[in-house]
């Protein structure tokens, strides 16, 4: 039996601990329960499940610490991002819990007989067992249970979760508090299963198993796509709400900026560099006009990249993944490439800027894709017309942002609507990173943003990702 | 060019107009034409969609003597049925007029700046341009102008419609209907496109091309999941909502139809032969307990069925199929197969019911599939676990029906969890056809009864099927 271990990025060493994957009999026993109690746990009441959610939040608090030490021990993330995702998983969880408590039976249509037509009541009802693969970048809020589970456990939906190789420890504390959960309130262990595995045979087995009915997993598109070639190979077609790369595009007009330089151009380094840029809603393609204050602009945000804090990257894959990215990007266009020259540890991200014109753009079809690390691309557009055309070639998005004043853009509703026609969410004079998890918010995107553009991976919203109808016709006097 | 001529069932022979298929350039130039109209009609308002759908609506009436013409020489179906078809198509328009006047609003969700929170605006807008292959056997209700294209047109996607090459004469006159309404509103006619072929290729071609964004099918199994996995391969997957196949499983629970044994045979009969059969809804697997009341039930619902009048079937190959099925049906239990002896037009169907038992059911996997036509199987079962057993080992149904009386069967909740766990609309004591058009209906269920079991293809619901999600941030001051 093959071990692997985590990644200390601070201390570039491999944590002491050896885990090993899940075995082929653990799957099937997984499997097993998942299935056994799926009837009875989509039976349950909303309370019922609201009640198991508060139940994992107190777990979680009373096991802050330990989480904590091996969230920062297998991530490289600081203290204060703990903090924020550890709160973040926290008002998911309560989110959740208040949706189930007060919005689930409105969720319920129900219309009379009249003439000769039946009654009818359409109920959402659990689409079944959902496996839910850990994200590399979110060891919390999107991984054992993070956005997916929750909402998969809200649902009714029994979940298999399925770690993140690179924080197994902090997952396992995770689960451990669910299990804790799940066993205080008495309810049935087959509600939550948790698996290990560093390659991708459990992943393959368990979507290729008839007893999963939906998937959940942030990541690349490479792995998400896979995916879904196979949730959609099977006999039985399964839904996969895969949230996958986007390069999020930040378009500055003219007579939007000029006398919030400053402002903007902190506010938009942090955002490619905080937490070294591993972000799934970075901007990572800024248009700057090619006028004497979009020049200004653009050295000013160039000179903050650079000057901005580094981070540490989450693991060396990652990080040389990045390097082999930015190698690439210099390669294009050596003379307008800006790298940081600072002195780093060896697993902090070097942050750097490429400079190019939105011609060159268009002819590089490759400077679209994401590049997972603290990296931007700055496209300088002279006329409106370039713009609107390096717009129209992009790829779908998780998000856009526009700086603008409306009043002093004739372009703005046409920029607007261009910009919404190809991502999930259009942030005015902002900055993309930051998705407040709410009812309106929209995490998802056209393709490859998402798998899926109908539906949100965060917010209460995301729990229809996981339920499916069931029309009663004439039972109104039975329920 | 090769031409091709639909079919009269009545007469059993062609009808005398020859069709063309669309050629590579008319399929391409309404491609350009949805793409161009796209984000415009996206940019409608909810108002003006309605007055489409209206208007749509006046252009049928108006048309209507000569659309029935067409219906009825294409299909054999009746003028009743053409009634009743008509009038659900006419209140479908309504239907969808009446959301967007009164319900588009709603489906905005709305959060306000608080502490450091941004503002969100969540938006359902269109997915972009539909395909929506024409359906065998509903030539209005589920085709041209059907639930497919108006739930489309709802949502603000423009339209193209692969006429089922059965009925193109239906198609033409009612895509007439359509061309009339969107030239008096003048409205661009890239909105609606209406392209005729009678092989595979031309939806192919739409399938992929990256200018479509989602697809809505009516018809078998096999041609839904050729379509998915065409979708599904494209370098950018869509969603495909595709209604398959479903055998309507029935059942029939001791001390609830013994005291109405006229009325459900009566009903029953009538579900299984009215219109041949041709229902994606047909009751096609009736559960029986093995009882001396069962046995009674059992002969008085073959009687009725082989007593029912013949209706023509659609179409040559439909009825071949329907006979090839029947034939292999037969084959494995002659001694109990019964099949009406009653003297028939060559292309009305002649209905049939096979018996057998529960354990033989279990052994022969095949039985489970759609009969398409005037079939039903007869399961007879001992004991509850029996039954069980045979509703464990189902695929995915539109429908389930339970004819139970709650307060005298022990099993009354047991099987319908269990039924609710494999269907999309589980009727009480009633027949599955007659799908009513509302918002609280569902038309899908788990695959292969549906490509998607979390929508509906019936029902204002079904706009959730072409729109998607964008998120306004911060736009509070500008919209």
């Amino acid at each position: 039996m093959r071990g692997f271990q985590t990644f200390n990025p601070h201390l570039n060493d491999f944590n002491s601990t050896i885990y090993y994957s899940s075995s082929v009999e653990e799957v099937e026993f997984a499997l097993q329960k998942l299935q056994e109690v799926s009837l009875t746990f989509s039976n349950s009441t909303a309370i019922q499940r609201s009640q198991l959610l508060k139940e994992i939040s107190i777990e979680l608090s009373t096991n802050k610490q330990v989480i904590q030490s091996f969230y920062c021990n297998e991530s490289g993330l600081s203290k204060e991002r703990f903090e924020t995702e550890f709160s973040r998983t926290l008002h998911q969880l309560a989110s959740f819990s208040n949706f189930l408590e007060y919005e689930w039976e409105k969720l319920e249509i129900f219309t009379n007989t009249f003439e000769n037509s039946p009654s009818l009541r359409r109920k959402k009802v659990a689409i079944g067992p959902v496996l839910v693969m850990g994200s590399s970048n979110f060891p919390l809020a999107y991984s054992t249970i993070g956005g997916d589970s929750v909402a998969s456990l809200a649902a009714g939906c029994p979940v298999v979760v399925k770690a993140h190789p690179m924080h197994v420890g902090t997952s396992l504390e995770v689960a451990n508090c669910v299990f804790r959960a799940i066993s205080k309130l008495e309810l049935n262990e087959g509600i939550f299963q948790h698996l290990i595995d560093d390659g991708l045979e459990i992943a393959k087995q368990l979507i290729n198993d008839t007893r999963i009915k939906a998937v959940g997993f942030t990541g690349s598109i490479k792995g998400g796509r896979a995916l879904m070639d196979l949730a959609s190979a099977r006999k039985s077609p399964i839904p996969v709400f895969a949230e996958m790369g986007s390069a999020n595009p930040v378009v500055f007009l003219e007579h939007g900026f000029e006398d919030k330089m400053e402002y903007f151009t902190t506010i938009f380094a942090q955002a490619v560099c905080m937490d070294a840029g591993q972000f799934c809603t970075k901007p990572g393609l800024i248009f700057i006009p090619k006028t004497i204050k979009g020049d200004e602009l653009t050295s000013f945000l160039i000179q903050k990249v650079l000057n901005q804090s580094a981070f540490y990257m989450l693991h060396p894959n990652i990080k040389n993944n990045f390097e082999r990215l930015k190698k690439e990007r210099a390669s294009i266009s050596p003379n307008s490439f800006y790298e940081s020259t600072k002195i780093l540890h060896d697993m902090q991200g070097r942050q750097a800027v490429l400079e190019i014109d939105s011609d060159f753009f268009l002819k590089h079809v490759q400077l679209q894709e994401e590049v997972f690390g603290p990296f931007t691309l700055i496209i300088r557009y002279f006329e409106f017309e370039d713009l609107e055309n390096c717009l129209l070639s992009l790829d779908g998005q998780l998000t856009g942002s526009l700086i603008a004043d409306r009043t002093q853009n004739l372009h703005f509703d046409k920029i607007v609507d261009l910009l919404a026609s190809k991502v999930g969410r259009l942030i005015l004079n902002g900055i993309p990173t930051g998705v407040r998890v709410d009812q309106a918010m929209n995490h998802g995107g056209p393709y490859p943003a998402s798998s899926d553009s109908r539906f949100t991976a965060v917010g209460t919203q995301s729990i229809y990702r996981f339920l499916r109808n069931v029309t009663f016709q004439d039972f109104d006097l039975v329920f």
